[in-house]
């Protein structure tokens, strides 16, 4: 038996190839499962991967049977789409694809168009009856098959391309007449001979052999084995050709292509969603160039097919259980559908879908909670037009992605950025965009583009992006030479406000108030599947009453990192701070210390409030004492009149305090163990207040957390400080209350000999911003001149300060926990550093055994999402 | 049967306890030790371990039948001594000690002259024909009984003392008389009944039987409880009890007391070597109030007790099989040894006697090496007179403490800290020393006294210090008030020259040269041993020829770190390094660097001649650029005017390249990667270098270092840039060359990551330095702040940067070196940071499996020894 080298897809038909990814690549197994779904695709057929192989194997020679497998199934393509490869009245033409198991990069692009000559393109003029069409489709098949196929760099024929437009007069490629074309493509042949030394193949046949061996070659280019080697991807696994007839949507009003959403990919509305054009190519409706239409519209127009395509759509999601991003070409009044993937959405049409397909049955809970990537939850958080607000609405485009935004209008990407980095809010207003505005569009508030639609640049960018977007504003007429946009008639000049409602396609005149986001409806729903499913703990870092309502709002259950010093800067406190720093003895310290007492006392009775019932872990002080005075020869001045000393006396101390590394410096608890007055009072503040939180009839848990503890007679040293405060307290209010006394896990050695520190702490919390700065040794102050480059250069894949670098101090935060559990088996954990609020950091917290991951408040939703969906994954 | 609870020893008999330490406490088994060794000590008994818990077990009651089996004893001791206890004609007078298994401070301290009371003090008058002698004894005897057994505070007995010595005019207790003494005691007698409210109790039974009870009770003092705790000695251990007859080496010329060394402390020379003084008490002999005379003429004066001293030393150095450190009493002319213990010597003396009783068949080799104190070796590389130098000998005193010493004269300790704080080096001059002097003589380069022998405070401390004093020299008049010396009667004063040489005692008016020491004899001979013991390679820290040839000759076998970053900086150097850092483009740094290519490459040649067919590790550049940057206004004017820029320029750039924390910044390989030039040139010099030597003839094994690496691909990166540029050096001189290029593991994560680096590390040297910084996140520049207080409050038991912390630091050190062997079982690994030299952490080191040891030249033989005694304890 000889082997199958060749599997059909088409026509209702498959040869079995569906799912066996490892044999026909991704691509060639899931167009065959279209075709097994009954959804009609333009048929086609796919090389196997172990062609590639016997390829390779055999001194790059085809393996016998190919042939004849290859002209059967072209056979069978003919059949199916009604046309013949290399005929001159109805010529099929094809596209050649690469595809291996996984996409990768530095393989072969698609060459489309393949099976045009000089013969066939007379049979596409005769099918579109568009002789311009045919000729540019024939001229881009040749350089796209010169360039990839037969090694002729394209500026050879951008060369040829700009004599030809220099000598008709022409400016733009558009301006060239069919006939123009004919000529360039003469042109393009001759820049073929002189750099390849061949003559461009006319034969169809030897085109497709060119363009399949070009796919297998490209396996091996150094892009592809370097790429395969990172990611650790056999060579022998080898690529598939999946190769398949061309259908065309602009051969008249009969044709037409579009993309559509099996649900609004914007508001996550259970509603078939999507924009088309008749007698249009698929880039027509992507490029923005033309507006297209409602896809509703097409059941007017089409309505046969429009029937097809919402019956194809509904099976599409009924199979992927999952919205699906699909493009379809009608060509001839028969639909093919091009392509379904898995649809990009809003964060909110995310969480409405994931709780609406639960709620149809399509999916279980879980699977809706894996549906939402954490991180884009941002979008929600966001802030909206107060409904309250008298606005100026001055025009209207499409609502691209939702959120709204207020800032000085700029006219191009560099604007943005720059106005961004010196602080200014800004919206970036273009026709439309492109590619080269990604960094102006991330800089901006929100963007306004006068054309494109849904499908856009502009609207899919600012999506992705959590962005604020008014896309397709056809009111607005931008001109970007002279930074000016006219809405409606109204003039708005570069600096002047502009507001946006990214959710109504509003453009508003003026500077308008915004709100905080409401949590509610499929939102709320999907945070308490969250809450049910997850492991670990959400706790907040808050340092103030409001930051820890806005938390609770948000759910946290507690705060996981109160840091006290920002306490020490305001007003008079930091006047009692810097007369405790310079005091010459105990005494002196003991008295400036009493005087920040009641402030210290105050602010946890505050926070204890917001926090009612739950556990709040207060942070002693940590930064070094230097941190809190002045350091510029007029404010020590000014301080020195204030504490009546002599300004070369106080700029002496200032000077003996300031550090080499004050990040390694006398900061932590080894303030604690110098001066333990300090401690006593923060630890006396934090009782009182619990005291008397007791009194009132609530509940709090303080949990007075030692920083910066490396050795345990640290800990155990503070540790005896702090309970004799609070059993003075106790017996001098006569209340008792619940206290913990726990440690930050930020030092490299405290991971190293955590049994021995659980031996004291009742809690520990790892502190992964230091951490991270002493596993690695960098300064997060300084790393700024070299971190950037490591991650362009690939040093590492990301900055070890956002997401938790799990092989180094992950090791170590798995040690910590490991042996801190040997010590006492039910040792609480947590994570308070900011990589609590990063999705990949939380999943490895939750691997690791920890009890609760603690964020900034805006954070906290997204951290019980990724709770959730750690606990899916791996479930304790 | 009756329990045992007492054993006798004494008069040639023990009762079979020797050896038995559990029961009668190392002080009663080393006791009966000498006993079976037919020694003649004091008799006595020793009740034992079990009686003090059965004394706790029992309601602090002694068990049954030891106050017969006490009775018992008493009248063996009583045989023994020929004397009576209790007797009023002759009696027996007892010492009284606590002994635990192992030595404990916070226990009780000694008894002595138990017995006497107000009728047996006329017995010992009799005995001493010295009135004021007993009385002295007895009024010592209540003042120690009322205050370790009755509670009594000293205090009350000096007041009593004071109001005595006022009455009679005096000003020193020695200008009491004996009736005034007898006074005394009656005052003492009723300051005890005041205070205790009861009587001093006259019987003697009921005296001892209240000193062994209050040995057992100090057994629970919180301070011993405490000590037992921190050490993990369990409290059913308990405590022996030593009683023991008293004798006397001052009554009269019959009698004497002497300490005497089995050979020479201070040389090692086999001699028996001591000294003793007739009719006195050993105090008298230590305290350097008399000069005692030397153990020879003790031949003369008692030939027989001479020779039976010589027998017994022998006996005792034969059994113990080490130099002891014996003390005697002759009472009326019957020789007493009251201790014997391995006794303290000079480094030379170890040295010699460790070779000498190999030598002498005594011990092994491996018992000779570990008889060395390693760091001690120190003093035996310190500097010795030269011996062409005319010397100006104005007197001789006592060799101390041997090496030379040459220094301005101060007359206190605190002169000699404060002089030596401002750079001054000194000799300390006083007429004796006492404990409070520690710090000054530690400050000076060297002591000398006026009285005391070679046991004297003094001489003691010398030694123990490895620093060269003469003591002892009568020909010495010092008058501290006048800060003036008067050497056989040529006046010195304060700061003017002395040289002292210890070795002779001879002592130098000016200041003399000194040399270097020569390495050769026992030394050489123990080295030579040490060297064929280890198993761990010793290399050196070097940065120039000199140090290379040094170290060579200390025994150094290669280069363990070489830093480069100190070449940068002379003369010519720091011109370009300047141009470098401040060029703007690639260009502008390459065109400098290529001026310090030759300049590196002359380093290199120099280094890699002196370790000719050695290893040289060279560590590529290290430091942030900004420390080869002036920051002074001046400076940096001076540069800018050189450098042609304008000084705001300059001044612009040289801050914006300080760094917050320059330990944690843009430095090591991370310099290396941000600009693979300056590494290039690094590389291109040295193994141009290698190149230059090869071609010479000679060898040399280049190991390129790159330092601070965290994560792989900067080791990868920079690996590729040295690969480049040695293949480049090899095809443009035609020579090829072995090279290595190796990894400085310093950051936590390059030891929790080690596997990986060991993927692209041909060595691994860990850089404690660094790491130990990272690992307790302490700057080494800023952690004076807090690392005393530190050592002092007990958080930390030492320094981390003098002695590697093996639970933290090491901990990462073994996990290092287990991982990187994972990858590679032969990875050669080694140490480069200062810990490299020192005992404990070389220990440390052999454990861990490491290759080799890299310290500073002088510390060189340090650590040949150590890595050899680390041999010899763990054997690989």
């Amino acid at each position: 038996m000889t082997t199958k080298w060749v599997y059909f897809f088409g026509n209702g038909q498959t040869d079995g190839q569906v799912g066996n990814k490892n044999l026909v690549g991704g691509k060639g197994a899931n167009l065959a499962e279209m075709v097994d779904l009954g959804i009609p695709v333009p048929a086609g057929f796919t090389i196997t991967t172990e062609v590639c192989n016997a390829f390779y194997a055999n001194n790059r020679q085809w393996p016998a049977g190919l042939d004849e497998q290859l002209e059967e199934n072209i056979v069978r393509m003919e059949a199916a789409m009604g046309a013949k490869f290399g005929d001159t009245e109805n010529p099929l033409l094809l596209s050649v694809r690469s595809g291996a198991r996984v996409s990768m990069p530095g393989m072969m692009d698609t060459v489309l168009n393949l099976g045009l000559n000089d013969a066939t393109v007379a049979g596409l003029i005769k099918k579109s009856g568009n002789p311009r069409f045919a000729w540019d489709s024939y001229r881009r098949f040749i350089q796209m098959y010169g360039d990839v196929v037969m090694g002729v760099d394209h500026h050879n024929f951008e060369k040829a391309l700009e004599a030809i437009k220099e000598a008709k007069g022409a400016t733009l490629d558009t301006e060239l007449s069919a006939d123009d074309l004919k000529e360039v493509v003469e042109a393009y042949k001759v820049a073929i001979l002189e750099v390849a030394g061949r003559l461009f193949p006319e034969d169809p046949r030897e085109q497709l052999k060119g363009a399949v061996n070009a796919v297998f070659l490209s396996w091996n280019t150094s892009r592809a084995v370097r790429y395969r080697k990172m990611n650790d991807i056999p060579a022998e696994w080898g690529t598939a050709v999946s190769v398949q007839a061309m259908v065309f949507g602009n051969m008249g009003e009969n044709s037409g292509t579009g993309v559509a959403f099996t649900r609004d990919p914007s508001t996550g509305e259970n509603i078939f969603y999507g924009e088309y054009l008749m007698n249009a190519q698929g880039e027509d409706v992507v490029a923005g160039i033309r507006t297209p239409l409602p896809i509703k519209t097409l059941a007017e127009k089409k309505p046969a097919i429009y029937q097809q395509l919402v019956d194809i759509y509904m099976n599409l999601e009924k199979h992927y259980k999952d919205m699906q991003d699909i493009e379809f070409t009608i060509q001839e009044d028969k639909l093919y559908m091009l392509q379904t993937r898995t649809g990009k959405r809003t964060a909110a049409a995310a969480v409405r879908m994931a709780v609406e397909m639960f709620d149809e049955g399509l999916i279980d809970k879980e699977t809706a909670i894996m549906r939402v990537e954490p991180s884009q939850l941002d979008q929600l958080l966001h802030k909206t037009i107060d409904p309250k607000a008298k606005l100026d609405v001055i025009a209207k485009g499409l609502p691209a992605s939702p959120g709204a935004a207020v800032g000085k209008v700029v006219f191009n990407a560099e604007d943005a950025e720059e106005w961004a980095k010196r602080g200014e809010k800004v919206v970036l207003v273009r026709t439309e965009t492109s590619p080269e505005d990604i960094g102006g569009m991330d800089a901006a508030e929100g963007i306004l583009t006068a054309r494109g639609g849904m499908t856009s640049h502009a609207a899919v960018v600012a999506r992705g992006m959590g962005k604020c977007c008014v896309a397709g504003c056809s009111d607005a007429k931008v001109s970007e030479a002279n930074k000016m946009v006219t809405l409606n008639g109204h003039q708005v000049k570069e600096g002047e406000w502009l507001t946006l409602n990214g959710t109504t396609g509003e453009v508003i005149i003026g500077q308008v108030e915004l709100i905080e986001p409401q949590l509610t409806g499929s939102f709320g729903t999907l945070m308490q599947w969250a809450d049910d499913l997850r492991a670990l703990g959400v706790r907040t870092n808050a340092d103030t009453p409001h930051d820890s309502e806005v938390a609770r709002n948000f759910g946290a259950e507690g705060i996981g990192l109160c840091r006290t010093e920002h306490m020490f800067f305001e007003g008079d406190r930091i006047r009692a701070v810097r007369q405790m720093i310079l005091a010459k003895d105990l005494a002196g310290r003991e008295k400036a210390l009493a005087k920040l007492l009641p402030y210290q006392k105050s602010d946890f009775l505050g926070i204890f409030k917001a926090m009612a019932g739950l556990p709040v872990t207060v942070r002693l002080l940590d930064p070094p004492l230097h941190e809190f005075l002045p350091h510029e020869d007029e404010a020590v001045q000014e301080l020195a009149q204030d504490l009546g000393v002599s300004f070369e006396e106080l700029k002496a101390t200032v000077e003996s305090l300031s550090e080499m590394n004050p990040m390694l410096g006398h900061r932590g608890c080894r303030l604690g163990v110098t001066y333990p007055e300090i401690y006593a009072m923060q630890a006396r503040a934090i009782f009182e207040a619990a005291a008397e939180i007791t009194k009132s009839g609530q509940t709090v848990i303080p949990e007075v957390m030692i920083p910066l503890v490396g050795v345990l007679p640290e800990l155990k040293l503070m540790k005896e400080v702090c309970v004799e405060v609070a059993n003075q307290v106790i017996a001098e209010t006569g209340v008792t209350f619940e206290y913990k006394i726990g440690t930050m896990i930020e030092i490299p050695r405290a991971c190293v000999v955590a049994d021995e520190i659980a031996k004291e702490a009742e809690f520990f919390s790892f502190g992964t911003n230091d951490l991270t700065q002493m596993t690695f040794g960098y300064s997060r102050d300084d790393a700024g001149r070299f971190l950037p480059i490591y991650v362009d250069k690939g040093v590492l894949e990301k900055d070890p300060f956002q997401s938790l670098d799990q092989a180094g101090v992950g090791a170590l935060v798995e040690m910590g926990v490991a042996k801190g559990r040997t010590t006492d088996a039910k040792l609480k954990i947590g994570i308070c550093g900011e990589h609590g609020g990063d999705p990949s950091s939380i999943d490895f917290c939750h691997r690791a055994g920890l009890d609760y991951v603690s964020c900034s408040p805006f954070r906290v939703p997204i951290a019980r999402l990724a709770a959730a969906q750690a606990n899916i994954r791996n479930p304790r």
